[in-house]
C-alpha cells in the first residue's frame, strides 16, 4: 500500500483515548507504518487496556486521563462522543503546548459545542476528524491494522485552528494509510445522517420489527444474502448508536422526514398496483447506486 | 460438497425456461454432479440463448416454448412470475406424460393463481418451489455452479400435488447443491415479503431518498462499507421486483405498516430526544440478528 506523505511523519508518543475497535485500528497503522515511537492508550475500562496491552496494541496503559495525556505529542479522542467535552476539560490544562488533540466522532456539531461549553472557547490545537471507516464490531480485539487502507478520513477545521495543527492530523491519518479530505461541521453532519446514521436506524427498525412478528425463527431462517447484507450494520453497538443519533438529531431528522414519504409512496404505488411508479423508484435506486460503485 | 440423496439423481433432458442468473445457475450446478443428460434452453431473448450456449450453460436452445419442453423430463420455469400462467397454458397439452413441472419464483400464492386461471385447475405434476439464493446480479453471464451450495430450496406442494413428483423436485435440488424444504404457499408468501421484499424495497427507497438530495455526489462518495452493505440489493433488476412486489402486495403490505410504525416512534423518540427508548430498540435488534447468524 502507498501512502503520500509531505515528509515523512513519526511523533514520538500518540496517545488514544478509548481503546476500541476504531482506537486500536489506529494504533496498529500507525506502528504498521512505523510513524509512532510510543502507543499511550487510555480507557475506563481496566479489562480493554489490558487486552490492548497483550495485543500489543498499546505500549502503556492508564485510566487517569491526565497521566495518559501529559507527556503526548498526539492525543486522539476515541470515547463515546458524549464523554469527549468533560475529558478536554480534564486534560487541557496538563497538554504539552506543542500538543495536537483530534477526535474520530461520527458527528462534528455536537462535539465542537460540548468542549466548547466546557473550555469556554474552541482551543487552536483541538482538530475535529472523522475517519469513514468501521465495521459492525466492536473492542480493541476486533481492531485491525488496514482498517483505514484506501477509506477517507474527513477533517473538520475551525476557525481557531493553527494551520500547523491541522497540517499534523492529515499527516498523521495519511500514514495510517488513510486519504483525507476537509469539509465544514455542518456539511459533515447532513452527509453523515444520509449515508452512516439513518441507515442504521433503518438496519436496526428493520429487524426489531421483524423480530416482533410471530414467526420470527422461521423468518430469519429463511433468510438469504441479501437480508444478512442489509441487516448487517444493526449487529452494532447500541449503545454508541443511540448516542450518535441524537447528538445528530436535526441532520437525521431533515432525512427522516424525506425517507418516510418514499416509503408511503411506495405503499400507494402497492396498494393502488401501480406498477409504473414502482418501476421508475426502483430504477432510479438502482441506477444511482450503480453509478457510484463498481462492485470488485 | 457432500450430496445426500436418496438415489443418484439423473434426468435425460431438463429444460430451463427462461436463462438468466437463476436458470443458469441451476443448469450449471445439475452440470456439475453428473444429474443430467442435457439442458435444454427456452427464452424469448436470442442473444441470451446464444450466451449460454457459448458458455456451456445449455445444449439446445430455443425460442419456442413447446420445442424447448416436447421431450422433457423436468421443466423448471424461471421466467419473470407474470409470464409463467401463460406459458404454462402453452405447453402443457404437449408434455410427456411422466414430466415434472416446477418454477423458482420468489412468490407463490400469485403463480398458483395464475396457472389455475389459465388451466382451470393445478396441474398434479406442477410442484411449486423456491431456491433461496440469488445476487443483485442478473443474466446467465452472472451464473455460477455453486449458487445453491447449503442454501435452502422451498417446496410449496399442492393439495393435488403427486407424491411422485413432489420427490422428483427434492432430488433435483438436493443433486443442485441445495438443501430442500417443505412450507405451505401463504406462509411462504408472508416469510417472503418479510425477508426479501421489504428489504428490497427498503433499500430502494433509502438510495432514491438520498439521490434526490442536493448534496448526493457527496453523499455516495462519503458511504463507508456499512451504506455499501445496506444498500446493495438497491442494484438488483427494477422489473423482476416491480413484478414481485406487486405479486405479493397483501403480505408485504402486512408488514410494511407494521415497519412504518417503527419508524414513526424512532422519529419521536429523536424529537424527544429519548435515548432509553432507542438504545431499547437498538439492542433487540442487535440481541435478533447476534442469535441467528454467527457471521464467519
Amino acid at each position: 500500500m502507498k501512502i503520500e506523505l509531505s515528509q515523512p511523519f513519526f511523533k514520538e508518543r500518540i496517545t488514544i483515548m478509548g481503546i476500541g475497535l476504531i482506537g486500536g485500528s489506529l494504533a496498529r497503522a500507525l506502528k504498521r507504518s512505523n510513524s509512532v515511537g510510543k502507543i499511550i492508550a487510555y480507557d475506563r475500562d481496566e479489562a480493554a487496556l489490558q487486552r490492548a496491552y497483550e495485543l500489543g496494541v498499546a505500549d502503556e496503559i492508564y485510566t487517569d486521563p491526565v497521566e495518559a495525556t501529559k507527556d503526548a505529542d498526539i492525543i486522539i479522542l476515541a470515547t463515546p462522543i458524549t464523554a469527549m467535552g468533560k475529558i478536554m476539560k480534564e486534560i487541557t490544562p496538563h497538554l504539552k503546548e506543542s500538543a495536537v488533540v483530534s477526535d474520530v466522532g461520527s458527528t462534528k456539531g455536537s462535539v465542537l459545542a460540548s468542549i466548547e461549553a466546557e473550555l469556554g472557547y474552541l482551543p487552536e490545537r483541538f482538530v475535529p476528524a472523522h475517519p469513514i471507516a468501521g465495521t459492525e464490531k466492536h473492542g480493541v480485539e476486533n481492531s485491525f491494522d488496514s482498517l483505514f487502507d484506501n477509506r477517507r478520513t474527513l477533517v473538520i477545521p475551525h476557525l481557531e485552528n493553527s494551520h500547523d495543527a491541522v497540517r499534523t492530523i492529515h499527516d498523521m491519518w495519511k500514514a495510517a494509510g488513510s486519504m483525507t479530505e476537509e469539509m465544514g461541521v455542518k456539511h459533515h453532519d447532513q452527509v453523515l445522517a444520509a449515508t452512516s446514521h439513518i441507515p442504521h436506524l433503518l438496519a436496526y427498525a428493520t429487524v426489531d420489527t421483524l423480530a416482533n412478528l410471530d414467526d420470527r425463527a422461521e423468518i430469519f431462517r429463511f433468510a438469504a444474502g441479501g437480508f444478512r447484507d442489509f441487516t448487517r450494520i444493526s449487529a452494532s453497538d447500541p449503545d454508541l448508536w443511540a448516542d450518535i443519533c441524537l447528538q445528530n438529531r436535526e441532520s437525521i431528522l431533515e432525512v427522516l422526514v424525506a425517507y418516510q414519504k418514499k416509503i408511503d409512496a411506495l405503499r400507494h404505488a402497492l396498494e393502488d398496483e401501480d406498477r409504473e411508479l414502482l418501476r421508475k423508484v426502483f430504477a432510479r435506486a438502482k441506477h444511482a447506486r450503480d453509478n457510484f460503485y463498481k462492485e470488485p
